[in-house]
């Protein structure tokens, strides 16, 4: 249950990262290129079997140009995610 | 001075995660138990010594009920980042 939530969220931020890159006009070359980061990583991240941690977000956003909250977005705007959207209350 | 760089967003991170959760007023261990992750590895988080992944950034946000944006920006609020906070133009 928790393992296909967590692969539902890889493969979340993965398309809206694909998206973002698209929408920018850059290819995964130029987006690995740019990063340090390798290609074949890139292309991990974007089909969701990677769980891209923390400083790799930020190397991501940063050399997109784009804000991290950007990249972290995908719930609200690109994944079908329907009650996820909603923050549990706090108790 | 990537890896510089790469301690001080892990470090930012924790302590913004401390301050969201010192704000709610949750203890590390209530927030290990309503997270189902290890009080020491919050504990471990918090002291910017992990670099946290996207699912565990995403159960951290929803078990303290706040948005994913708002752990994830510690650049702008809890950091004194200077010229960070600033994207990098995309050539």
């Amino acid at each position: 249950m928790r393992s296909e939530e967590d692969e539902k969220l890889c493969k979340g931020f993965g398309k809206n990262l694909a998206n973002v890159r698209n929408q920018l006009h850059w290819s995964q070359e130029r987006l690995a290129l740019e990063s340090g980061l390798a290609r074949s990583y890139i292309s991990d991240v974007e089909r969701g079997i990677r769980n891209v941690a923390l400083v790799n977000i930020f190397r991501l956003a940063d050399t997109l140009g784009v804000d991290v909250a950007t990249l972290m977005a995908f719930r609200l705007s690109n994944d079908n995610a329907g009650n996820q959207n909603e923050p549990r209350s706090a108790d």
